[in-house]
């Protein structure tokens, strides 16, 4: 449609995932009204991310260092291990500032259809720090905190089934029920179920 | 709130238009995930476009050459010239296969607030294509299609004005009006009014 290198660039930013024609569209053109310094700081990080990311080689979570910055922390709990899907669900759980432990990222959730089975993910890497010790103490708590859609209450379960044999292992799993500041009457009627069938004695 | 390179990245992608934070986060891990050699197409295209785009000498639109296509192509109609905003709108205009004439890209339109006047656009360069010969064919016509809003409208006016002393050239602008396939009761006032003082007899 256009010609050269600016219809080369709608292209390959049309490819980003959430970026549609129209959009890629508009940021070329901003790009092409773009100080060469914006362009070349894109560059750098394109650059940056392309010669690796590090994961943290405790959880597994993107980190500057060979350890990241909540796996260093001395004040976090270690008997505490959170185990979430993605990356962005470490800063979604530390935004509630209510959880003091550390995490293990497993990289996705199980999902046979797209070819992710358990040893596409961290999960070997998570029986291993269970089975260890982390830093000379024995893991007391797994909390499992994938998402509550299909693939995650599957890998879930999965998981559960993996670490029942611990001895004196705690696995719990995030609460499902009605989100707050929500209305019972739009609630859909899984998310309904599962608050009456996790009701709690006040 | 993440370590390192993937934090920049975002903040990057943050900073395109109409990319807000959650869609950067998920574009950087996207790309970070991605093979190192999309990651090196979307840097190839960056770097060219930061090396300048040109743009077509005659008409001012985003080119390959120092002519663009359509100023080239020799079928078209060189007595006659659509002057638009910006190059998404000569895409536009040409979807409609209605058009044969040539373009004219202003590059903007006058919006005093933002800095933005005549000097700014390109109109120095089209009343020199009106006054000169267009490959030795006088331009009957001038197609306004500046956008339908304020900026669009005031360069139109300014337009005309200073197009109106031209002899023989005929001014025009694109009409306004009930969009296709649209509602009469969801128009806004301003759309139905001038659907109604442009009417035509049928």
């Amino acid at each position: 449609m256009y010609e050269g290198p600016v219809q080369d660039l709608i292209d390959e930013l049309g490819r980003l995932p959430g970026v549609g024609p129209k959009s890629a569209q508009r940021i070329a053109f901003h790009l092409l009204a773009a100080e060469p310094a914006d362009i070349s700081r894109l560059q750098e990080v394109l650059q940056k991310v392309k010669e690796g990311v590090q994961f943290c080689e405790i959880c597994g979570n993107v980190s500057e260092e060979a350890t990241c910055r909540i796996c260093k922390d001395t004040r976090r709990d270690i008997s505490l291990v959170c185990v979430v899907e993605e990356p962005k669900d470490v800063l979604a759980v530390e935004r509630t500032r209510e959880f003091k432990g550390r995490y293990h990222v497993l990289g996705g959730a199980l999902d046979p259809l797209s070819g992710i089975g358990p040893d596409q993910l961290r999960i070997r890497e998570l029986l291993r720090r269970i089975g260890g010790d982390e830093g000379g103490v024995q893991v007391a708590e797994v909390i499992i905190a994938t998402d509550p859609n299909t693939e995650g209450e599957a890998t879930a379960t999965y998981l559960v089934r993996m670490l029942r044999d611990f001895p004196g292992l705690t696995v719990t799993r995030l609460a499902s029920g009605l989100p707050m500041g929500g209305d019972l009457e739009f609630a859909d009627e899984l998310t309904l179920g599962r608050a009456l069938s996790g009701r709690r004695a006040m």
